[in-house]
């Protein structure tokens, strides 16, 4: 779906190498030549590209950073509050945390800032703050919990890490531009510091922006395409199964994230060959569409069969184990890939940082990942290693605060 | 020096956010403004962009990633040899990784890869090699290891941590997209690892393709501007600074890297005000100009004095330390930020990679290193906790393999 308007040769995009021909000025030091994906057409050229300078505004009914659409990096830090930390507090350490959020997401330096030249790239950063279960017994505010926020059960296929598990206030900090999330993490840090520990930190990636279209699902490090069956942001049914508008006052307007660290098993994965890897999955991996489909976002066909009389998408592949009947029970993932270093015998350490955003743990990410546990042909090739819990409050006006509904 | 080029406003930088007018369409989902820098001028709107699909030649003269513009995201991998992995072994290693190198720097899957479809997006990918000095032992080629190829003297500045050292060989992969950099590794420690163990992994960052523009001397996660006094890539004096053309002559064509971990003391650092910051650095921590300058590339005056008659570049500012006479004593640097996650208390675990090729290491990198070990204002702010020296092969034509002329 790539449009490709012509657009002028700027002197930059020939000294960038972004233009076709690389004139011999550039010879052995900036050569570089475009792919050519499309025999037809001519290659695209670059023009000037702001994406450092774009903003996602802070202000609004809903925090930023769910339906924005994914930024190439991310990190989710996971706080433990300290001793004493009460509902006072935590009202400070919010005001404080959501000045500054409002300040960096916008391009401006926090109030302390140590390297404030670092602000003026915000890339698109947002800071999307969510609340553990253990804030609400800081607080005094257990009965404001909500009923389905509470440490998952554990699943037959988990081999949790306790390094991974919990936390009592997330900052979720993704922007397009790496240098961005180091510097907003920090900035944050600093200011959470005299209330609470960090926890854990898991650091994420996509495909970086301008490396492809920005419509286009995007692979996991297992190479699948990921994330087909999501709600449309902006759409009703995005906000029906997201935007909580029952339950405890306070969370109107906001949602419930549920964060799995799940391990890719490479080297299994690996040995598996293409049949039996869309086989456990239910699509294809060179285009993601359905085994009963010619594209994408073509319909499953769970009751299609084979010449054999045997369903072509087994009900025992990830598809069918994750498909859902009613738009309610939908989930909104919006996962990042990890890629840690690997053991000495070259073992990776890589897999997915699962975020799954919806209104209700209890009635949607609950019965779809038992019905994953109990028979997922995937499961082979994935390990939930990490899990965590978190209420995201909903947006706030200027002048407001992230949280304010509850512990104001 | 932005040329802004008006480009005609496509469908897909309106849905991307790109457009300086963001629609009721994008309303909650994708509202994206552009940070206004310039009252005067229109904002810039994005067009199609193929970063991508951009490829950097892996054949030719000298090895790719070293005059290559540095991508925006890195892997510095180094290998320990396996016991009895001899000249013939590594020849063979040799073949393996420079024919995937060769492969997937072409945008093209390698050869037993797991994940064909993630390597479609290069991103500019380079793959350089470097020799440490273990294996000239074990090819049993120590008469042919350049003389000042070893493990550096010990400075006092130093706080080497062995996990952060050493390597026989390395591995740098680099590319915009942190995606193809996790798996170009993935697939070149698949080939190594029945020769060679994973010693460390140092992933590193700069700023991300397109967040700023391509000719601006990056700032480091101190916040500095780093890199000004660079030999420029394509010149008479980058060649003659970087590439060698005595010693050893299978090294011709080639150069040397000293990559050192050097660990920002953050805390500390936050807490100096500007003054004593531009006073150590001896340029300005705004935009990167000398005390004694205007704008970033004039010159250092080390001769100017001030009012009192005091030197307005201290003699132990860090730009006076590193500031050499000649251009044969140049060192060409194309460092990586490093952030990994915070202590339970929030200290920083973050700082450089810094990567510096010359032609000689003995008669460039350590006459500065010792001028900086001595007298280095910056000193209380850097800590050097790694440190590996390599020798890099000049590059090969197709047909051929990177390290023939030694191995071979």
């Amino acid at each position: 779906m790539t449009e490709r308007t012509p657009a002028p040769v700027s002197r930059r995009a020939l000294l960038t190498g972004g233009a076709l021909t690389v004139g011999g000025a550039l010879a052995g030091a900036a050569a570089v030549a475009a792919v050519r994906r499309d025999a037809a057409g001519p290659a695209p050229v670059s023009s000037t590209v702001d994406y450092g300078l774009q903003v996602v505004p802070f202000h609004g009914e809903h925090q930023a950073g769910i339906e924005t659409p994914a930024q190439a990096h991310a990190a989710f830090v996971a706080l433990t509050l300290g001793a004493g930390v009460d509902r006072e507090a935590l009202g400070r350490l919010m005001r404080l945390l959501t000045d500054d959020a409002a300040r960096l997401t916008q391009g401006t330096a926090a109030l302390a800032d140590g390297q404030p030249e670092l602000a003026a790239v915000p890339a698109r950063l947002t800071v999307t703050f969510g609340f553990g279960p253990g804030l609400f017994d800081a607080a005094g505010l257990a009965a404001k919990r909500p009923e389905s926020l509470q440490q998952l059960p554990p699943f037959g296929i988990d081999k949790l890490q306790p390094q991974w598990c919990g936390g009592d206030l997330l900052l979720q900090i993704c922007a397009d531009d790496p240098v961005t999330v180091a510097h907003a993490q920090r900035m944050l840090v600093k200011d959470a510091r005299a209330f609470a520990a960090v926890r854990w930190v898991q650091r994420g990636f996509r495909r970086g922006r301008g490396m492809q279209d920005d419509g286009v699902t995007q692979r996991n490090i297992l190479g699948q395409v990921d994330g087909t069956a999501n709600p449309q942001p902006g759409t009703d049914v995005f906000a029906g199964a997201v935007w909580t508008d029952d339950g405890p006052q306070w969370l109107h307007g906001g949602t419930t994230l549920v964060l799995r660290r799940i391990r890719a098993e490479l080297e299994t994965w690996d040995a598996a060959d293409t049949v039996g890897k869309e086989f456990a999955v239910g699509r294809r991996l060179s285009d993601g569409a359905p085994l009963t489909g010619r594209t994408e976002h073509d319909p499953l066909d769970l009751q299609a069969k084979n010449a054999n009389g045997f369903p072509v998408i087994s009900e025992f592949s990830h598809a069918a184990r994750a498909h859902v009947l009613s738009d309610r029970q939908r989930i909104f993932r919006r996962p990042y890939n990890y890629d840690e270093a690997p053991a000495a015998d070259g073992t990776a350490d890589a897999g997915l940082i699962f975020a799954a955003y919806q209104r209700d743990i209890a009635r949607q990410f609950l019965p779809i990942q038992r019905n994953l546990a109990e028979a997922d042909l995937l499961n082979d090739w994935i390990t939930p290693i990490g899990s965590a819990v978190f209420a995201v409050p909903p947006g706030c006006a200027a002048g407001g605060w992230i949280g304010q509904g509850l512990l104001g």
